[in-house]
Parts: C-alpha cells; structure tokens; sequence
C-alpha cells in the first residue's frame, strides 16, 4: 500500500535496528484517514471469504480494525490486555509475550462473542516476532471459529512472525513489509 | 441520539445501580457503524469551533474519536495507560483515578503531539464520575491547549461527573443521558 509506505518513511522514525516508532499516525496519535484507507484495503482483499468478525488487540489495533469491520459490514472484537470489573464472564484467554516490553501479558475476550461459526479477519498494527497474532489465533481456536487470514499494517519480515504464522497454515497479508531497520534506514521488502 | 438510546436499552446490560455494560457494541465488541454515525454527531456538532485535535483515552474511547476525527478531519490522540517502550520522549502525565476499578493510574500524551496552538475536543465512550475527562483536561492545559468541548457518548447523569467538568468551565455533550439504572432499568434524563 503505497500510501502508507510513504507515510512511514516520511514520519517513522527509526530507534534501532528492531523498532520503528509510528506514534504520529498509528500508534499515538492517529491518522483516521489514512487508517480508513488501510480498513478498505484490508475489507477489499478479503471481501469474498464470508468473514463474520473481525478480531483485534486493544489499544493500537483498535482503529485499523474498526475501519476494516465497517467496511466489511461486520462487528469488532478487541482483546482486552487487563481484565476488566465489567468484564467478568467467562473469558477466552492466551497468554502474549512481548520481546519489546520483555512481560506476558494475558489477552482475553468474552467467550459470548465468538464461536463456531464465525469466520474470523485478524487485523493488528503490527506484526514482528508474532506473538500477539499467535494469542489472537488461540483465543479464536478456543472459541471453535475459524482464522480465515491476518491483516497487517506494518510487518518487520526479519523478526520471523510470519513463519510462526504460516506454519500453523495462516495467510498473513501485510500492507507494508520492512525487512530492515538498519543504518537508521527503512527499507522495504522488494516484491514482485 | 435516538440510534443509541435504543440500542442500550436492546443490547446494554445492567449490573448494578452503577454499572452499565455495553460491551457488545462499544466497550469490547465494536459497532463500527454505530461508533460512525457517534463521530458524525459529534463533529456536526462542534463542526464551527475551529477545533484542530480529538483527543481520548485508551481503550474504549478510540473507536468514537477516530470517526469523530474523521469527520472533523483532524488527527486523533489516544492518551496512554501505561508508558510503552517506544513512547519514552517527554511526556505529559496526569494521575487518573477509576471508582470502578478502585486504582489510580497515570494517563500520557506525548507532548509534542499538543501544543498552545492546539483547540481540543475531547472525547470518551463514558461519563461517570469524570476522572477520566478531568485527567485529558489536565493533559490539555499542561500543553497549553485550549480545551474546546467535551464529547461523550454515555453519561451516567447520577454520578457527578459533568459538575465538575462544568464547574471548570467546560462544555460536555453527551449523546445519551442516563438518569438512574435502578431496578435493572435504564432510565434516560427528560431532556426538553
């Protein structure tokens, strides 16, 4: 998507070689067009799988996945990472370990809101070692719904996530691939 | 808002004199349709006060700012509830104290997202006690923002939130009143 590789070069800004800070439009402060841009995008790629729910992991994924849902006609469900006191039914729940922050976190989601018959569209900001789409894919697992893909915004394709995704027989489609962060320098996967 | 009234009253739970739950269309399940038609009420509604930021807290607030700043055409600041790896710069930072949780938690922005130039409309998924809204304000004026409004989608009218925000001189509209939930029922306020 090439709006958004543009965007990411123009205001990314580069910590090191493992991370890239994306606060002005995606993961702080938030560009609502360009993430409407992003939910058509991911609606339009996977409008013909009978997708039932979109599911995603609070807080950064919340606004590429509602545009998503709204395109796609179909409601959200976003992961809670602490339990709520009014969220106190029975709850899927997987445990993420995040390489960046170095602590599991459980992610939960009332069991009332997924079951066997949905068709599920992950959608999240970002995907590096792929521990956060592993916890999501378990969560629908658990519930019985079916993971018909992941949509990604932003993917590091040198931190293996996609591997851990695909071996377990996922599609992952990513709206922008970086496969290195080195020299300060964002470059992007060349793909055909 | 006639649309959300009616779907409180078809799809809100009530827990308690309290507690509402509306975790099957904005708090954990998302209508993205419903969250916006919120964001166009809300940006018809201060569409002529020159605003320039919407800003929320995470997580339950985002889906309504972002259509809210869709529609405004303006960036969205969600505030943080916890300081991540990757938002280490300066930060502004107001302690925030939830009745229902019974914690108290320091919220962030980053402060070069807010400035003295900036006119703000905050926005939130509820109004309680208005701890949550008083601790956006205190991030505002701390980055010498003016605070242009206050919108909300669910104020529980019986809980002394909108005092005082009033009482600061601030505007609140709300896009449904709740007057009491006793007796497992959702009154709303009589407005004229």
């Amino acid at each position: 998507m090439e709006e958004l590789k543009q965007r990411i070069v123009a205001d990314g800004t580069v910590l090191d070689e493992n991370v890239l800070k994306v606060d002005s439009f995606l993961t702080h402060q938030v560009d609502a067009k360009l993430m409407q841009s992003i939910g058509q995008h991911l609606a339009d790629r996977f409008a013909d799988r009978g997708i039932t729910k979109v599911v995603t992991v609070e807080s950064s994924g919340i606004a590429p996945a509602v545009f998503t849902g709204l395109a796609l006609d179909i409601p959200v469900i976003f992961a809670r990472k602490q339990k709520s006191l009014t969220l106190n039914e029975e709850l899927l729940t997987a445990n993420v370990y995040s390489f960046t922050k170095k602590v599991a976190n459980d992610i939960s989601i009332s069991r009332k809101f997924l079951g066997a018959e949905d068709r599920v569209l992950i959608v999240d900001d970002f995907l590096a070692n792929g521990q956060a789409s592993l916890g999501l894919v378990e969560l629908c697992r658990q519930a019985g719904a079916e993971v018909s893909a992941i949509g990604i915004v932003i993917e590091k394709t040198f931190q293996g996530g996609r591997k851990l995704l695909e071996d377990e027989g996922l599609e992952v489609v990513s709206l922008a691939r970086i496969s290195s962060l080195e020299n300060n320098q964002v470059n992007f996967l060349n793909e055909a």
